[in-house]
């Protein structure tokens, strides 16, 4: 049924693989590509699929990725590289008629910030070449998107508050380690919090703002108020909400690790000069910190992330809390990587396939909730993030 | 009267440039050498004396030291460079004939411990050769040693008791800094502690023994437990020492952030791989750690370093405690460098000055307390670092 290139072998990308080759139903030729073939070839040799196809590509290089894709020829690109990345790939899509599929928005390498608007410029080039972008179909964003649309589809007239609240209770037995890429988890927390309110942007200090917040099967954890990129999108396309919020749980002692990372110069992602060489310290920390996807085997633990939501239906206000509770250790087992990696990497395979099942095709560049949500939430289901709901109760914010 | 040359061009070196320079009468001909010449000329510039000569050394390279010291003809070599560079500036003080001061014992580059067994098998040579060679002659190692010597000489029949205790109650108003070179800091600190007791040295976990100890014109401090290599020699030179042990404040603040250092892997001495280069983690660190020689502009309070001695005269039980309090901005107005670079700095000269005026002249390896102490305490007073008695009064210890 359809030909699909998974740009990137990490945490995520060995997720993608993994889901993919599951549905082959859906995706019949698969090839993985990344800068370093060989992590490549050990993905699909754990997968144990020979016809998994693999390459070595520099997705920095828009004129490698045009080749890559003319001899491959897969009709959607599932790129899970680094966030830099996003335009190289968006733009040799264009050049090769190839859909697009990401679960990060771009971010220039030398500013941290996340934004929008650099993706949504190529929205009339993509609808004019008659090929589909999803942009953000990760877990958050992604998910915590896809959640709001069923919301606003099934159970709401007018969505007011949306909070999306993102809990990571699992441990890793590490000292310290970053999620994911350190380098993205460092960047994100280091950058202001910002939240909408009343058709504006409220701008706060790092980690300024948090409360206790309960999390199902949890309990209490201490969450964070956070910028995150799918309020940008989400207030855009549900101008009904007044306020829209994100939070993410941390614990002291990543929050200690974290201050002093960024005291002794080490979250710099600005060039310093070490011995005649040019090297960006957060880089570096990233070579000498764990790897994200080794922490698997001894995570346990598990994660929830949900959206809660309170607005009118029939002139009456009601709330809305649909989660997802993931067990590090059950991903694990599955894919070989921790949950925050299978959070990511389920619902990228799922958008994939929605798009090769005509559910989600739409010339264009699009965020996920501008789709159908129901097909994606049936699969959520099947595929291993089964969700919740709960209705009217005390949302606690 | 006498040729010095000055190898190091740090804190340290740039202290007891300008001490030798204050003291002509002593010094008559100076040169600084350093990996880095403009580093020895900005100093010349600060002193303002042309007549200071500089000169780049690589002092891992016992050929090129060699070379220097022909040319030039120093009588002694005072070697403020790393301590890693100790045995070759030594062997070229063999090769060419020059006497020899340091104020730190070797310590090879890929270990982290402290111990004067390199540094003491060279005494044969320096005797035989008619060269003196004077060890570990700072502040702590140095005046603690001539403190204990003066006790010994003139208080006690027999020192039982002897703590050196060391606080920096400064601020240099950064987050995080090192005051002296952090490599050597975190070496320091990270290793296990160690005190003599009843003929055995006991040794303890990384800061695991800490007391409030009351400082004069400072308060009480938590102090920690650490071995530094001045015990090993005083408690050969003194066989009626009991216990000795060496302690140090350090703040809460200070303690989270060299923890999270070695969480993180940035204390990690081995060679870590990064983008094919092979780099050192710490010494990276280093590279992006402020410059401890820039703390001194904005460097307010001061430190406290004395020896606490308990001990017998005439059969009857006594205590001692002398001490130094030294004043960063004092130090940084008068040399442009702070407080533990002073002190640091201020004994090397003295030391050095003790030789040429012929009062410490023995050929041969020798620590500071071998030496008569008189002469070097009557400069203490007259050089910048003056000393306070207490007698019998309680040591907390």
């Amino acid at each position: 049924m359809g030909r699909v290139l998974i740009i990137g072998a990490g945490g995520v990308g060995t997720v993608v693989a993994h889901k993919v080759a599951q549905n082959a139903d859906v995706f019949t030729d698969i090839m993985i590509a990344s800068r370093t073939k060989e992590k490549c070839d050990k993905i699909v040799e754990a997968i144990g699929n020979p016809n998994i196809k693999t390459a070595k590509v520099d997705a920095d290089n828009v004129e490698e990725l045009v080749a890559l894709f003319n001899d491959f020829k897969p009709e959607m690109v599932i790129n899970v590289a680094l966030p830099y990345q996003d335009l190289t790939i968006m733009e040799a899509c264009l050049k090769a008629g190839v859909n697009y599929l990401d679960t990060a928005n771009y971010e220039p390498k030398d500013e941290a910030h996340f934004e929008y608007s650099w993706q949504w410029a190529y929205h009339d080039r993509f609808k004019e070449a008659g090929l589909t972008a999803i942009l953000g179909c990760g877990f958050d964003p992604g998910v915590s998107g896809i959640y709001t649309a069923y919301a606003a589809k099934h159970y709401f007239d007018e969505i007011q508050y949306l909070d999306i609240v993102d809990c990571n209770a699992g441990n890793h037995h590490k000292a310290f380690a970053t999620n994911f890429n350190p380098e993205i988890n460092i960047r994100e927390i280091t950058q202001n919090g910002r939240y909408y309110e009343n058709g504006k942007w409220v701008t706060t200090g790092p980690l300024e703002i948090h409360k206790d917040l309960t999390y199902p099967n949890i309990g209490p954890r201490d969450s964070y108020l956070l910028y995150h990129e799918e309020l940008e999108s989400l207030v855009k396309h549900y101008p009904t909400i007044k306020r829209a919020r994100f939070w993410m749980t941390f614990g002291q002692e990543y929050l200690t690790h974290l201050r002093v990372i960024q005291n002794i110069g080490m979250a710099r992602i600005d060039e310093v000069d070490y011995n005649g060489m040019k090297i960006v310290p957060l880089q570096f920390l990233k070579a000498v910190l764990p790897n994200p996807q080794d922490l698997g085997e001894n995570y346990e633990g598990e994660t929830s992330i949900g959206c809660r939501i309170r607005g009118l239906k029939d002139g009456k206000e009601r709330t809305y809390y649909v989660y997802n509770n993931c067990s590090h250790q059950e991903a694990y087992q599955e894919t070989g990587m921790q949950g925050v990696s299978y959070t990511t990497g389920v619902p990228a395979m799922i958008g994939a396939m929605m798009f090769f099942k005509g559910e989600w095709n739409r010339p264009g560049v699009n965020n996920v909730e501008e789709f159908n949500p129901d097909p994606f939430m049936e699969q959520l289901n099947k595929q291993g993030l089964p969700w919740h709901e709960e209705f009217d109760k005390d949302l606690e914010l």
